[in-house]
Formats: C-alpha cells, structure tokens, sequence
C-alpha cells in the first residue's frame, strides 16, 4: 500500500507531494489515516528553517486527528478502551522514551532527553517514512498514547487540540492560575485563544486580551470566548495601556500573564504589569528570537514575580484540551477557517504565514 | 524611660546616637529590650541610600533577638505560649495590615501593600520612635509575630535567621527544592548559607556553592555546611565552570538555581545551567540593578525553566529558619563573626562593607 | 441608635425579636446594615444544640450582604478600594486572630485556635451585642475582610456565597480538581450546587450528582448549573449506581468526590467509586454524626486515596465564591427560593428545617 | 546458562530451590546478577498468601541490586549513563504499561493499571521465569528504569531502599512534609525508618516515633536516626501517651501521622493527633486488615484533616530513597541485621516472621 504526503526538501521551498510505501507495523505500532491534519503557526517557522530541531527531508505537520487503519498489536487508548480499526482517534504527537529522568523522575516527558515530534523532528528518509501529518497516513510508533473521539464530532475542530490546545493547557497549568485570578493574554492566535478558554476554563475571574491591529478580528472573536477586555495594540499608546491595565486589575496588576506572541518586544512591554507573587509565561517563544533586556530588581524581585518558559506539552495536556473543546463552552469551531486538500499545504502554509488563516487544515482524504 | 539608638540622618554619613523617651504601649504593643542586633548586607545599601523604600533620619537594623521588657496587653507567641517579661523571644521584621489582597487572598504577607519594616522603612522621627534594631530598645507594632527562644541558646547565632534565614527559606521554598535535586547556590553569604542549609533540609541531593575570591574562606566554610563541591570564580574561566558544572551534573543541569550574590553579571553566567522544568531564583536582588539581557529561547522557553525573584519573607519563613538552626545540624554558630557595643555600630557597617566580617551583630547591652 | 434582631435563647425554642442599642464603633470596626441574611442548613442544627460551639443567647445567622452604615476608621477592601457608608459589601464572617499557628505559620485562618464567628459563636449577651447576621445591624470587628459590590447586582443572589459558597471552593480547592477530572457531589443543596459549580469552574470534565428523592426537583436544578448526569439514590438501587458509576468513568472511578450531605451513610457508600490517587472531601459534616467503619485497604490503601474533612473557609474562599456566582456562568439566582421579613426568621427556619425551601434569606429592611 | 531461586508452590509451605534455564533477552531487556535480595516484611504476607496479587508458582523477591549481567540492547539509566556489564544497578520493581490513564494523565504509575511486581504478582510458570529476586539471575523487562550505584558501597545496605525505602519516601511526599513540621511516625521498622528519614531530610522540625514493646531496641535505633522522642506503646497507658503528645506540640498535635504498623488499632489510637489541616497517612495498610470506626466529625471534619493511604511506589521515590542513603546522613547500615545465602530462604522468611531480624538480605552469590 501506498500514501500520498506532502515533504519539505529544503527549507523555504515549496513542499513536494511524494508517494511512500506503507511499513508493516511492529508491536505496538498504529497505522493511523489522517483524516485532518493542522497547519500550525510553527509550521511556518519549520518551513523557513528556523527551528533547530528539524531535519529535511521531511513530512511536515504536527498535528492532526485520524482513524485507525491498522494495529501491530491490541492496543487500549488512555481510558482503556480498545482500539480497532476505524475508530476515530487523537494521539500525542511527541515520542518519548519513557525511562529518562524527564520521563520518570521529573514525570515531565515533553522534556524527555530523546523527544522527538511527528513533523518536526523525524524526517521521511528513514523507515517507517511516514512521520508527520501532511500526510494520507501516519505510521505512529510503539507507546504512542491514544484518546478515542465520538465519530460524531467534525473531527477539524479538534485538530489544533493536539499542539495548539495541548501548549495553552500546559500554560495555564504550569501558570497555576487560580479561581478569581485576574489574567492578560497577549496575542490572540490559536494558542491564545485556547490558553484565554483554559484559563476562564479554570476559574479566572477575568481575562482579558492583547493583541495588534490585524488581530482585530481576532480580538472580536476573544469576546466571544470570553474575554472581560481587550487592548488593541495598535490603536493605543503604551500610556493608554498602562492605564487600562491598572482600572481592570485596581492597580493590583495582573495576577497571571501569559504571552502567546512569540516577540521579545510584547514580554518587553507586558512582564511589568504582573502583581506580586504573579507569573509571566512564554509559550509563544517556540525558535530563537535574541535577547530581552529585563529589569530584575523591579519586574522580579521586588515583586516576587517568575518569568517561566513553557516547551510544548505531552499527553496530560492533550487530554485536557481535547475535554476542554468537548465541553461544548466555547466556540472553538471558530479557530480552524480555511481547509485544504493535501497538495494544497503550500497555499495553506502561505494563508498561515500572511495571517489571511487563523488556523489552516489539511483534509488529504477529502 | 529612655533608650540610646544609632540614628541614620544622612544616607552616607555616619550614624549618630540618640536617646528616645519609650512610649506608653497601645493593646497588643510589646516593648523588647534587643539582646542582639543583626547588621545585615543589605543595611550596607540602605546607609548609602540606595533602597528606595528607607526615609531619614531612621534607627536602622531589621534583624534581632530581644527580651520581653513590658507587654500593653496578655499575648501568645505563634506556638500559642504565653508571653512574660524576661522571655527571650524573635519576632517577625514586617508589620503587615492582614486586610489586603496579599494578605488575605494570596496569603502571601511578605508583599502586603501596606508592608513596613522595622529598621528599614520606618522613620524614627515619629512616636513610638524606636522603629529599629540598632537601640537599646525597639517598641514593636500590634500584631507582630513572636516565637519564644529557649534562653540556653546563644541569643547571636540566632539574630541572621531574622532575615537572612528568613528571605533564605522563603527563597527554597519557592523553587520547591524536590529531594534528590542537585542545586547550585551563587554568592557564599549569610543568606547563601542558609540556602545551602535549608536545600540540604529539604532533602535535595547535592547542593553546590559557587563564590569569588575573597569568598574563598567562605567557600570552605560551606563545605562545612554540607556542600558537595565549590566552584571559586576568581580562579576559574567560564569554561571551566561549565565543564565542572556539566560532570556534576551528568549534563542534565542543576534542577535548581539560587542566586544571593544581587549581581546581574552572576545570573547572566549561571541561569544556562538550569535543568529543564528548573527554576533559578534572585533573593540577591534586593536593591535595584539594571537590566539584564536574557536569551528567552534558549534559557527559558527551551528548557521551561522559570527565573523568578524572592522578595524578603514572613513569619512562616521565619519559624522555618529558627527551627533550622536550633536542629543543630549546621554550624550556624560560625556565620556571626564580629560582635559590637551599641555604640560601634558605624564600625560594624564598615566591616560588612569592606566584607571584613561575614556578619556582624550589635549588643546594645553588653 | 437602636437594632431589631431575632435572639436564640434555648435551644429548640423559637427565636425571639429583641431591640439592643447599636454601640461605638472602634478603631478598624463597621457597623453594616443587614440587606440580607441567609439561613443556613447548619442555623437548624445551631438552633436545636447540635453545634457545640453555639453559647446563648446568640443572634443566630452567619451569612449575609450589607450596606456600610458607620466606620470606626479609614478602612479598604480586599482589593484596596476605600469603603464609604452606603457602598454594598460582603464580609468574612470569621473572626480570626491573625498571630496563631493556623494564621501565621500554616496560613489556615479557617482553623485559627482562636475562631469565633458572627451568628454561631459569639453571644448577644455582650457588647457589642450585634454580632450574628438576622438583624437590622451587625457591629463588624476590627480587621474584618469586605469585599465591595456592584450595587446594580440583586444582593440576595449573592448571600449564599458567603458561607455555603465559601465553604464550597474551599472543598473544591482542597481536592485540587484539575481540569479533565471527573467528579462525583453528593447531596444537590446549596453546598452542593457551588460544588458542582466551583468543580466545572476549575475545568473539571465532567460533574455528576448523587442525591435522594426529594432532591428530585433538585437534581434537575443540577443540570441547569451543568451536572453531566444524575443519580436518584431514592430510585435506584447500591447496584444500579455501582453500574451507572462505572459506565460514566470508564471503570476507572472518580477522581475527585464531594459529600456535602452530612451523612456518614452517604460517606459508606460513595467512598468505594474514588479512582486511584482519587480524594473523598466531606464539607457537608459540619455537627458530630458518629462513627463510620472504612475499609483502609480496599478504599485508602489500594487505591492511594485520601478521605479529608473541610473546616469552614477563609476570606480567599468567599472571593472565589463571590467571583463565581458575579461570572455569571451559573444560574446562582434558583438557589434563594424564599425571602421573609426579620419578623419571620421562624417561619424561614422552618422552611429550611422541612426542606420546603432550599435557601432562605431574610431582609430586615423590606 | 542456568540458575538457581527459592521458588514458592504453595501458600504456608517452605520455598523450595529450583534451576531454570536462562531466556535470552529481547530488545529493551536486561539480566541481572542478583547481587542481594531483600526479604521484605510484606514477603511474610504474601508467603502466607495474604497479598490478593501474588499467584503460584512465584519466586518471591521485589527487593534487590544487582550487576548488570547482560543487556538486550543499549541502555542508559535515569541519569543518562550507558550501562555496560558487570555496572552494579538499582531497578524499579514495578512493570508499567506507560500508556494508561494512570501513567500518562495522572502520571502516577505507582498506580498503573497494568502494573505488575517481581517477586509479587509474575508467576514463574512463564518465560522468562526469572522474576523475583530470591534467585541468581532476575530478568528484567523492556522499560525497566535503572540507577548505577558507585561500586564503592556496600550493596546491601541500598537492598531495603527498592521497597521500603521507596514506598516511605513516596508516603513522605504525599504527607508533604514541610520544614518545621512536627510528625510522628507510628512502627518503627524499615518502613518507619525510611520514614524517620525521610521526614528529617525534608526538614521536619521534630519527629517523634511510636512502637510496641518488642521494638525497645527499634526505639533506640529511631534515636540514633534522629528521633526527637519516643513512645514505648507497650509500657505507657493511652493517656500516658496523649499527655506526652500534647506536650511535645505544645497542645497544637502533629502536622502529620505517618503509620507503617498496618494494624487498624494504631490508627484507630493515634489519628485523634493530628493538628488542624494535618495529614495521617497509613503506608503499613499493605493487605486486608478490616474496617476501622472513624469518628468523621471529631478527626476529620472538624480540622481539616486527611486519612491518606499510599500504594507502593514509583521510580522516583526509588531514586529518593537511593540518594537518601547514599546522603550518610543516617545510618542505614545498622537496617540490615542479617544475610543469608540464597538456599536459606525459608531461614529468612522465618526471622523476619519473628522479628528476630530488622531486615533480612539474601546474597545469592556467597
């Protein structure tokens, strides 16, 4: 048997669409068909060769939802239940060696010394091939971590559950917000959009939204999920911020920041309205972006505040996003706006890089 | 009544002594007669008027045992025993409001809005006047926090755990040393010691000491607290610390970093050593420093590693770092070097500022 | 200046309405104007001597929302807003020492060794007499905790949330609900409607609710708040639920229950369906109920599962409580089903004893 | 190649030795010399056929060190070390699947519902027959996480650190321990003072050991690890001994119980210790012991207080109780009062049934 997937050869060069012969599965291993594949905002970042973990060639795409075509051998989902060919499934996109002091001391395996991730890090040359999304099927090795999904959801709406969401949950847990907390989110893409729903999804008493001009929309479509404010940083002075910040917050600041832009420039301006005992986090540093000069006596030390990295997640944090989405609360059928067949990941890779998508997906079997 | 105090009345000059009429005591109001007074690193700053939070003129010193002199009301120390004159007792520096968000929501006291610190940020120039630990007598708020003191002990080896030990144990328990974690602890100190002491009494695994030149004494006098290996930074280049740093460590990094030295240049060299899901924390930065260039990618998102600052403490550290030194299990007796009358107390300042003495105590009354 | 107020004066007989004289207001202490009164499930045990805490004569009623009417001193709420005579506020309604063990060191203040709260443990038989919530004025300590509301909100939706509510996000914060959780309430009264509220406000997965017949109207109400499901324990058999329990966690079990029932055979039953590494809270034990035999290995040891008692709560509950019903998310406005005059606090009592009502709140000023 | 193990056949009856053919090793897996095995009071248990998990034929044994014999495939322990034959290695006794709700969501795979035990739960009547420790050769499985231990140490003194110490370090991290705490640890052999240790080395304030008569010299020993103070259960009256415990805690109880008797009298006795917001956890409970009465208002509700089992353990309490040991800080030496060569397993099990032994080690290779 054969499969369609869609590789990157050199980076910033548009993807080539290449047929793989399909691998017999070993114990363990899951032949799933991809029925949606996301096209992640990192993907673009992949794409121009700005993360240092990606080899060429390789199958992009990290994220995705899929139906079981084949099993190595029996195989239970996290719950437990059996899996069986078509079943409609998500599964954690990092592989992880489940003995390293990440993975059992720590108990956080999205630092496992030896991840590697579907379409990132595990390229198309090597057997079993097929090793990222943008592809018809998706060859998922032995221990991969299974959730059943009820095959009468639209499965697109999940997809960016699986990186999108999984790194907002991780977020807002590694924030620890707290019911009542008082949160800023800054940029409004996917992962801020389900980090400002995980963070209400939590009990913050209030959260609200930053975001710059072409995100216009997109801080509309915050309200609707839920954001008590927005700021748009175009249309304002750093002052006029300053201002709107200390009304929202009684000049307590923000109890929670959490920044989804992935710009040294946002951490530059927001880190100091975080009120004592508060975390600033970074999820949307995913590639390097240089230095930022930070005032520790006033940003961090007199207020007690932490500035905190977030890496990825692993498969407690799925499992949160995938229920968060579930929950029905909020409208996350509103992120994913533009579908594509399979050879068309270079014209959704371009909808994504000029922002015209806010979250483009692949449907290779459409 | 009248008590002799060392006045500062002019940051940089040198302070003067004076005599104040003690005042009547209000309900709850507790007048000590302070055995010993600590003259800690940070007085050094605040004499030459580089914290911002100290108006003149000001009896400075913040830390201190003392005796019950008089109480203006029955009271009970936190242990729930009642207080005599004649008991030798510690209190807690901060006076705090118990009504604000920090207080009773976050519950973190050591950032009330409202915080004032005996010796550091209230002025003597008004009643009850004697607001600091370089008196004879220090008259102590409504509300303060005592803990009696068995009177065998020798009252001095106490007086740095009113601060010192205190910011210490509040700065170990943030990072949430794990048993088994390897740490590294910048800046040989009083309050690097009691780090070094408390990660070992939280069960870390090996905790190690790095320390310039002149610290070379207190570099071995760590060793004597329990620390597996030093690092001396006069001595070494960068290279070779990373070299030694990554055999200690299997070149997984430290799990946690404290930093006591309130250098910038020092988080810039050793935060790249945390492990991931590590935490590096500033209790140092007491006074501010500038800016610091931090590679966000790299030695926070990367790893999801937090850099956070510790802002002094409350009476929760405080009992930790009393209960810390009376195990007995460190040698404690050797952080108080210099002792002094009352009215040597510029001396004394000149001696920590020179580093001449690691700390120094004032004995009004011997 | 005189106050009505409805007196216990022995156990078991009905209140009485006594004038007392409203008193001078000390430095740090209010005097509030009673908008609404709630009555409790626990007023009907305090009434009747089950509460060993209760002295007579009382004014009985710890719940409330009030007007400021005088303030003894400049005085702020939680988030640092100056309070003037007639803003609307909520209050704490324990009185706590602040200098104990459970307020300093372990930062419990809801077991302060000191305790005493408005309505269950202060009699009126001294100044400041008004000290218990049905009544036209309650004279409030010095460091009391407010929190300002908007006076546009129906203040009776809010009464609940001081003790009922409170008491509930405390519970919820104790099991540490994470999100994705599947969590078992027992008992759908007011304790267990904020359950189940403060559960889905943490991002629990999915909350059932477990109750009897003449819940039956109550458990529907549960699924207006967002119960995924329901248990009649009048019309089912311990098999059927075992079944049914089963079904909706996959076999593993609940991760988190909550009794708010009060009931040692409701605790008998529910404990055995906690999931591995699961916790069984009991906030609905509030009066001595006996003993009841557990199995400690086949519910506790086998399973690493913790049964824990919830004490009351604290000023950062009643934010959260307060935060949460302001969220607007839930239909808290079903819970108040009766309002009385002051006059016919019996007649509420009454209500509540027979379950006629599911809360009562009486306005002293309608 | 073969080799020698005590094999039980039926329940009660004595072990008998028998050869088996050593399997070879697939991908992952690893044999192990067995330097020293543990004989574990809970082997007694399990021998009588008192442990609902164990089958026969069984070669008993979940305790041990050993050298790397010969290796499936490269390996690296936690630390990220390449094991080689003849490294000496500690292992975790538990088999886990990596896939199950408890391993991946809750990432507790102490519970995992898979998890099986060498020596406890793995038959011998299947390949690779090796599985327990009371035997030359153990086979170990794919996945099976190890720690190198420096080759300088006396292995026998780390055997007990593989169960007990393991599962005490486990019980400590859930009791959450905190610096200054008061506890009481109620049994004092290798559980208790895995415990005693552990409590200390997370900075417990005091610790207090309770045991019956025949442990006079177990008492001692708990002096010599640190023991604040003692309770002889077998010559002091309960009152005698609530008398002594209020004193200790100057009336205010024990932060934390930590019971490893496994006898419901123990906990029925001291769980009425435990101060407000404490915790009494029962890591004894290990087979089915019955129902004790729990008075759920007076020793829960009441103070907040949680009723904890604690099941086995995971690879990271393994590895705490590793460096606990090799820490020096105690001494563990003095745990291990006997050895025995392999074929004197029936010897073993009868001295430790007797306690004529703390603990009883079986070295094989003698």
């Amino acid at each position: 048997m054969k499969a369609k997937a869609a590789v990157l050869r050199e980076f910033g060069k548009p993807l080539e669409m290449q047929e793989f012969e399909v691998q017999p599965l070993g114990a363990g291993e899951v032949l799933a068909k991809v029925v949606a594949a996301g096209v992640c905002g990192s993907d673009v970042h992949i794409w121009k060769g700005e993360d240092p973990r990606t080899p060429v060639p390789i199958i992009l795409g990290h994220e995705g939802i899929g139906e079981i075509a084949d099993l190595g051998s029996q195989k239970r989902d996290v719950l437990g239940r059996e899996l069986k060919p078509g079943d409609l499934v998500m599964w954690e996109r990092g592989i992880m060696c489940g003995e390293c002091y990440q993975c059992v001391i720590a108990k956080q395996p999205a630092l496992c010394s030896a991840r590697k991730t579907y379409g990132i890090s595990v390229s198309c040359a090597e057997p079993p091939y097929l090793n990222g999304h943008y592809a018809q099927y998706i060859h998922l090795r032995a221990r991969c971590h299974f959730l059943k999904i009820d095959p009468e959801i639209d499965p697109k709406v999940l997809v960016p559950a699986s990186c999108s969401g999984a790194t907002a949950t991780h977020a807002v847990e590694q924030a620890a917000v707290k019911p009542g907390d008082n949160v800023l989110v800054i940029g409004p893409g996917p992962v801020g959009l389900y980090v400002l729903a995980s963070c209400l999804n939590r009990g913050a008493g209030a959260v609200y939204v930053a975001g710059a001009a072409p995100d216009k929309q997109r801080l509309e479509l915050c309200k609707q999920f839920g954001a008590a404010g927005t700021l748009n940083v175009s249309e304002s002075t750093p002052e006029e911020r300053a201002e709107q910040i200390a009304e929202w917050t009684h000049r307590l600041g923000f109890n929670v920041g959490i920044d989804c832009t992935g710009i040294t420039a946002s951490v530059g301006e927001f880190l100091q309205y975080v009120a004592p005992y508060g975390a600033y986090l970074i999820p949307g540093i995913a590639t390097p972006v240089g230095q930022l000069p930070v005032s520790l006596y006033e940003h961090l030390a007199r207020k007690n505040v932490r500035l905190q990295g977030v890496w990825v997640s692993d498969t407690s944090h799925l499992y949160q996003a995938i229920r968060l989405v579930l929950s029905g609360r909020f409208p996350f059928e509103t992120i994913v706006t533009h579908s594509y067949p399979l050879e068309a990941a270079n014209q959704a890779l371009d909808d994504m890089a000029t922002r015209k998508a806010m979250k483009a997906v692949l449907e290779p079997w459409e």
